[in-house]
């Protein structure tokens, strides 16, 4: 039987790719800049002008589709995931990168059917690199296979992790508590390159064995989850339970061992879920 | 008047790129790791391989220059600096990334006469970015000309530090308060990719506004630090003072106003400098 979502795949790398041509462009000339929630959580024209172009050019071809956009959300939709086919779409995954023109910002699609992940596709367009994964068929990079890097040991790993754009000073604190805790298993260290698609991806190409972090939203996730465990990694909630795509939490990582032992160390940070309706 | 160093100089670049030819090989195979001062603190057999091949060619063609090296000074040479012309070479900044292949490792050449930088080259080589500088002839990345983003206001920068190596609890302290300070004037960000080379030539750019650092040494920053004045940025003792290369800290920055203002925040973490005698 041939793959239901294959067609829808091979529409959402074309339409990754136009976008972050879009981006790019932008990227030469953005200047106007509206801010968001907080003085620290930015948004564009460019971010806005991007979700509307995939969006209506997906709705064009797949017109029964659901779909849950960071912008739109941002503009009053709603985010509940449903059992509908439905692309959860970052426009520019890295607005504050892409604000600052640090080198890493990508375009963010995933697609989910039943609840479950189907494919996703993150397109790091300043570096010009394509992650995908099917369900079940693998997780690539231009064409080049992913695999984790297998680490099963905490004091040798390298983990990918946010600041975050909250700048409330309780939440401040966890933050730099949670890595205060992991530098002092020791592990190897902490990196942050601005974007949590892009972070996912590192794990995936074996960079890095591990990403966590809480706040961030479905559509920072949904690309990259999948192209997590088509790498061989795992997803897990960062209590150490299943992860949960609306829940605005993971760790993502190259063994269930360094999973769990980061769930060990972390403090939670209270959040109001992506699905909540209050 | 011909210019005394650019031969020295175009020579520097034709190393270093030979050099990130050695290091991106290795990548693909690299295995052997010995460790340096602490379990964090990585050495690799590339590390030394590329530094023996850089001074070695250098002496041929100028036997009367001097020379630190990272792995020089580890293997116990001194790294005092005279007024004799002075190669200052980091054979991997970013030796855990490399170790962990996180895509950025650099090339680090530094060339200081009468105790000032007269050029510097950084050599990201996974993302094949030739830096250069020249003193009073610009900065430049793969021959496009280098501009700082001149921001004034911190509240409106992206800073760039790292958790760095050192697992001593008081140090992690510090430095995570340092980070608090910052994120609480409030800055849009923090970022760490894990290369004080690299990190300085983000700043070179204009993706980010400010790196500051302490714990790293002269051979981290000689390359970069002209790379960052040349592109109309400024260098800063942590202190806010002027900048010392063998003090073992640093402030880079789009402004003097960030500079100052990143200065006043920051609490200082005591070190031995790289020419202490004892």
């Amino acid at each position: 039987m041939a793959d239901p979502w294959q067609e829808c795949m091979d529409y959402a790398v074309t339409l990754a790719r136009k976008a972050g041509e879009i981006i790019c462009g932008a990227l030469k000339e953005e200047k106007s800049i509206m801010t968001k929630s907080s003085p620290v959580d930015l948004v564009t024209e460019t971010d806005q002008k991007v979700e509307s172009f995939i969006i209506s050019l997906i709705k064009e071809k797949y017109p029964s589709h659901s779909f849950i956009g960071e912008e739109s959300v941002a503009a009053g939709e709603g985010s509940i995931l449903t059992d509908n086919p439905t692309w959860i779409i970052d426009p520019i995954d890295g607005t504050t990168n892409f604000v600052h023109r640090f080198p890493f910002v990508a375009v963010s699609i995933g697609f989910v059917v039943n609840k479950k992940i189907e494919f996703g596709i993150v397109y790091s367009c300043v570096e010009d690199k394509m992650y995908t994964a099917r369900k079940g068929k693998g997780a690539f990079c231009n064409g080049q296979k992913l695999q984790v890097s297998g680490q099963q040991d905490i004091t040798k790993s390298l983990v990918v992790t946010e600041l975050g754009s909250n700048r409330d000073p309780e939440t401040i604190k966890i933050i730099l508590s949670n890595m205060e805790r992991l530098l002092s298993i020791p592990i190897h260290g902490i990196r942050a390159v601005g974007t949590a698609a892009v972070n996912m991806c590192l794990v995936a190409t074996g960079g890095a064995d591990a990403y966590y972090e809480m706040g961030i939203h479905c559509w920072d996730m949904a690309g990259a989850g999948i192209i997590i465990t088509e790498a061989g990694g795992v997803l897990l909630d960062v209590s150490g339970g299943p992860f949960d795509l609306m829940s605005r939490r993971i760790i993502a990582a190259s063994s269930r061992a360094i999973a769990e032992r980061i769930a060990k160390a972390l403090q939670i940070i209270p959040l109001k879920r992506d699905d909540a309706t209050n």
